[in-house]
């Protein structure tokens, strides 16, 4: 499971207070805490309450670079402050998304192969997020295509198909489940599929027991990645657990530690 | 999801006691707190430890009858036992289980036809359990033919693809996650799709965990019945997200509860 630790994000309020006092060590501890957790990168969001998109956007980057080599997931959905980080950004990076407009997709393609950087996608165009499963294979395809047409591998893909909340969009999480078996099939092997997992439980209760429930499910579909909570060790336990029933991991009986190391 | 209580069987020790005691109080007490705890019907297995097979579970059954109408699953490998106790059971009732030879499941649906019960067919023949998906497969369509030629409506049929347990056969809960949707593919509607889903975990560590995992992803890849234990709260809290998950109950902040009641 590629593991995207969510927590360095502006809507969280300690990551708020840190981004306008420039408090260092609370983004580093952060980054830190997370690949100890289990992340396998890192999504940087300066979240919405922030001027300077761009300076905020490099500091977080800067005091992350300072503990670890993780990718960074550069999370902001401006083209131009996207543009303007990317070039200045050291390390390995993932951008944090395209539109499955092509003209949009090819944009942050080329972005992402002239950076050697890896790229989110997601199943929503002009239109908006689909109603239903068929338009988001269909956005899926178009994402793959454009990717092999502007040269990414896709090994480097990420394909989001967008959970919307249980509570108000009751259909939508067995849709995004059967468009990632679909989306899944178009290559093998196939790019990763991705969900933003704790948007499956907005402002529902037992938010927990729904984003590990769904994490399973999804997984079980053909779920390959996530941005989520590493700090969630009930999730992490989820995640792994997963990965063995899949025999993508052999049991042991210290097969949840042996996996965190 | 439809819930078959596994604790009224002579493998545990308090039922092992109570039906060499004769100690009525047990039985009824497991049979009512299962039920209270969401399950849908109850299996009744007498164990490994008791001789006169017939007698216990008649025995056991008359217990259960005494505080609840639920189906009785009458668990028992001897047909001879399954045939003399069949005419005698009260109620709604499912025979578990037969094996997916023609000869040997037709004897086992006209029993069930003739009474009025449910059938439980495991995906195994006189080859044994199948290492393989596409067996699996085979002996799950064989034994959907046997019903329709036997007049068991399909919706009184189960069908056990058999899980093992993740430490010894790793590739097994990946294989009947697999096999489970495509014989769901079969029949509209499909027969039941069940698992005995404690094996999964025999003799591994964190069997909670696994098992509660493997549910959730069996029930996305389209199990509908669980042989369980009602009596693990965080089972059961899984078993009903992903029924709410794939929109089988709609979204309310006490969905919990109501799934309950």
């Amino acid at each position: 499971m590629y593991v995207i630790g969510e927590r360095i994000n502006g809507m969280f309020t300690d990551v708020k207070k840190a981004i306008r006092g420039t408090d260092a060590q609370v983004i580093k501890d952060l980054a830190k805490n997370q690949v100890a957790a289990g992340a396998t990168a890192l999504d940087v969001n300066v979240g919405p309450a922030v001027r300077d998109d761009e300076g905020a956007m490099l500091w977080l980057v800067e005091q992350i670079r300072e503990v670890t080599d993780v990718p960074v997931v550069l999370d902001t959905a401006k083209w131009d402050v996207m543009r303007a980080v990317v070039p200045k950004v050291k390390g390995d990076m993932i951008l944090n998304s395209t539109k499955a407009d092509p003209e949009i997709a090819m944009q942050y393609v080329q972005l992402a192969v002239e950076h050697g950087a890896g790229l989110i996608g997601l199943t929503i165009d002009a239109d908006g997020v689909p109603g239903n499963i068929d338009k988001r294979v269909e956005l899926g395809a178009q994402l793959i295509t454009v990717s092999m047409d502007g040269g990414l591998e896709l090994n480097k893909l990420f394909i989001d198909p967008i959970i919307l909340p249980v509570n108000v969009a009751p259909k939508n999480p067995g849709h995004c489940m059967e468009a990632i078996t679909q989306i899944s099939a178009f290559a093998d092997p196939p790019p990763y599929l991705l969900l933003g997992l704790s948007n499956v439980s907005q402002r529902c209760n037992n938010r927990e027991l729904i984003n590990r429930t769904y994490l399973a499910m999804a997984m079980a579909k053909g779920l390959t990645a996530a941005i989520m909570d590493p700090f969630d060790k009930e999730l992490m336990d989820t995640a792994i657990t997963s990965d063995l029933l899949m025999e993508k991991m052999i049991y042991c009986d210290s097969y949840l530690e042996a996996a965190r190391q």
